[in-house]
């Protein structure tokens, strides 16, 4: 008997005819003895649906407003999932954010689950009901008003239930079978990864890819929630059900790195097109220089990623290159503008046209030369690096867009990830 | 100032542009000095779409997890009314029924407003802050369950709220601009009625005007809740603002008969089309035969309303005629059937071809021979009265329906209704 949360997306919720077939996965789970809690997002579409709304109704809203509007998609699925469920004979009922409490902070459409008190969904589980809980959703506890936790929350408020739940696994369902070395739409060799630590999953997270929020990875970390990446578009009786000893053999587990056996130096290339760089020309040299630019960038809630500061042509100012996410480019630009003359520069210029390559994985802390031979691969081949950042486990360049599937296929031969 | 409460329907809140009207008319109030809420139905389609999502999902549906989904819809338009109301500048916020808390019975599906702590609201709105109130839903404070309230709910809300808040008026928007002595359609002649009594109100709500929903008539009479029921598709700045003395101004006013200083017999004509009438012929002349016919009726959650006993051409037996819902009538007609052997009788016959047509008015009480009237002036129509029921203020007739729209001009001549 394990203890499971099953968390599924919009697209595997999208009508009721996919709601029954989640159904038939939590069925499955039920009928081996397994105590389930299902976390469901909104039906996909519904949320856009409700969001137009909002805009319609005031372009400047109240965050509040819209929580309380755009947190009742997944009222709607958690209450159809539980209808479905006890139509199967399942003993099932829903809760909505308030209900659980899943308590969250109050900052309105981007609030961070601060705790769900264990009682309530733990003693109903424990008793062989099957918690359908609203994904996204939560309540302030300080004012009793809705909050939700922003676009992919649902990911964080599964992981959240499994901490509450002391559970043994929090199965994410999505719609592709795991987590892959790199993108097997661009590299047909990519390889499921069995397992993924924490920590590279993190990585992977913020280098680009969109299998798991980063902030559930983040708490799954702290509370060493063993997380499941897998389909929910697999026939739900070509699986098995959950038992502790079988884990492995379907989707990715991201776990603790002490229990990943095999480790390689780098376990996956990730890759992200939607950064844009902006490059600030003949930054007059005065000190406090990067709090004058990245002030002003903060100020407007704008996150900057990768920094390089050079010196220019002439030998006597600096010029200073940054990236920010491609959808915050005109706002960005609007910053430093604005700043010109607070900054003191010479011009302005940037590009969207750039790509962020990462090769990511635990054993580099042990292996020393993996950034040498990845930025000779990449010369090899004639791609420059525009800049670069790094962690401790991480390793991203920035490139010409127009050489990211060539960087992404070089990476990953190079670190010996292809499928043979 | 005043303290108002303004309650829009379906059809009010169609859509952002609509709820964008709705706002106005709450800023007239406002802007006026008055303290305001709002209370706001489904956009109208929305709860149909639910109950549609429901039933796919199972046609066998836990009530509890029908209220869970049913219920967001007026969540979604009291955050976007806050949202325009905020965009006007008015200081606004939305409460969903759990919030307030709007507390009812455990009987999901069609709860009963139980009470309203008069603390959250009354304090918000003392503040001059509008609070916009979803219609229709509450929760059951010993689970702590979201309940609905059935259909036309949002009118009980309306009136619950102006208890908690010892409002001025509740003011009913609704597609109509008040209370007419009969349909205007059928009768060109109708006149708005600037005030009726809670009792006729009743007594037309049962007796088929849609207007207004009974319980929030029988609510609004327990709490002599002065109730308005006015249109909400009159432009905003067409209509002055509410005072103590403007009232009769506009809509009709439901109100203590003591209020009503120039009182008629009959104050209007009502008409229901949607009965159907049973008659079991020849039955067996046993004790209780009543309730052998009805009790399984009631055990079916059928409602009779009007019943005649008289004998059977034979002389021996009787002949039981009663009426029900149209919708009903299938069921009805089941249950007869299976209670056969139970009941004895020889056959049983139906029709949906019949109309309830009823005359009301508070001043029957003191008035002798208006059912003689009503019979002759029908009679010298030719129309055959099929079963009549009485009330102390109404008289109901059952006929053909061949015959409603001339039985209804019929009475509402004889009875001095016509406008001049």
């Amino acid at each position: 008997m394990a203890v499971v949360v099953m968390k599924f997306g919009g697209t595997s919720v999208a009508n009721v005819d996919r709601i029954k077939n989640v159904a038939r996965h939590v069925k499955r789970e039920v009928d081996a003895g397994n105590k389930v809690a299902v976390v469901v997002s909104a039906m996909s579409g519904a949320t856009n649906q409700l969001v137009a709304w909002v805009n319609e109704a005031s372009q400047l809203h109240d965050k509040r407003e819209y929580d309380a509007v755009v947190a009742s998609g997944e009222q709607v699925t958690a209450g159809l999932t539980a209808i479905v469920l006890q139509s199967m004979g399942i003993n099932a009922r829903s809760w909505q954010g308030w209900q659980v409490p899943v308590e969250t902070s109050a900052a309105h459409g981007s609030a961070r689950i601060t705790g769900i008190p264990e009682t309530n969904i733990r003693n109903a589980v424990e008793a062989g009901e099957v918690a359908v809980i609203t994904g996204f959703q939560g309540i302030d506890p300080k004012t009793g008003r809705v909050t939700t936790l922003g676009r992919g929350g649902s990911d964080t408020s599964a992981v959240a239930v499994a901490v509450a739940l002391h559970a043994d696994v929090c199965d994410i369902y999505t719609d592709v079978d795991g987590v892959y070395t790199t993108d097997p739409r661009i590299v047909p060799k990519a390889r499921r990864l069995p397992r993924v630590s924490y920590e590279e999953m993190l990585e992977m997270a913020s280098a680009g890819s969109k299998v798991l929020q980063t902030r559930s990875v983040e708490l799954a970390m702290v509370h060493r929630v063993r997380t499941r990446v897998l389909s929910s578009f697999v026939a739900p009786d070509a699986m098995q059900p959950v038992r502790m000893d079988n884990l492995e053999n379907i989707g990715t587990i991201v776990c603790d790195e002490d229990e990943i056996v095999e480790q390689q130096v780098v376990s996956g290339i990730a890759y992200a097109k939607d950064e844009a760089k902006i490059t600030i020309l003949k930054v007059d040299d005065k000190p406090g220089i990067a709090a004058r630019i990245f002030g002003p960038l903060a100020d407007a809630s704008i996150n900057v990623d990768m920094i390089v500061q050079n010196v220019s042509n002439d030998g006597q100012h600096a010029n200073m290159t940054f990236t920010v996410q491609a959808a915050e480019l005109p706002r960005a630009l609007e910053v430093i503008k604005k700043a010109k003359s607070d900054i003191g520069y010479f011009d302005v210029v940037s590009s969207a046209d750039v790509a962020k390559i990462s090769a990511i994985g635990i054993g580099m802390r042990s292996h020393a030369g993996v950034a040498a031979q990845m930025f000779k691969a990449l010369a090899d081949k004639g791609i420059n690096i525009l800049a670069i950042t790094t962690s401790e486990i991480k390793i991203s360049v920035l490139i010409d867009s127009a050489h990211a599937e060539t960087a992404v296929k070089t990476l990953h031969t190079l670190f010996g990830l292809d499928a043979t």
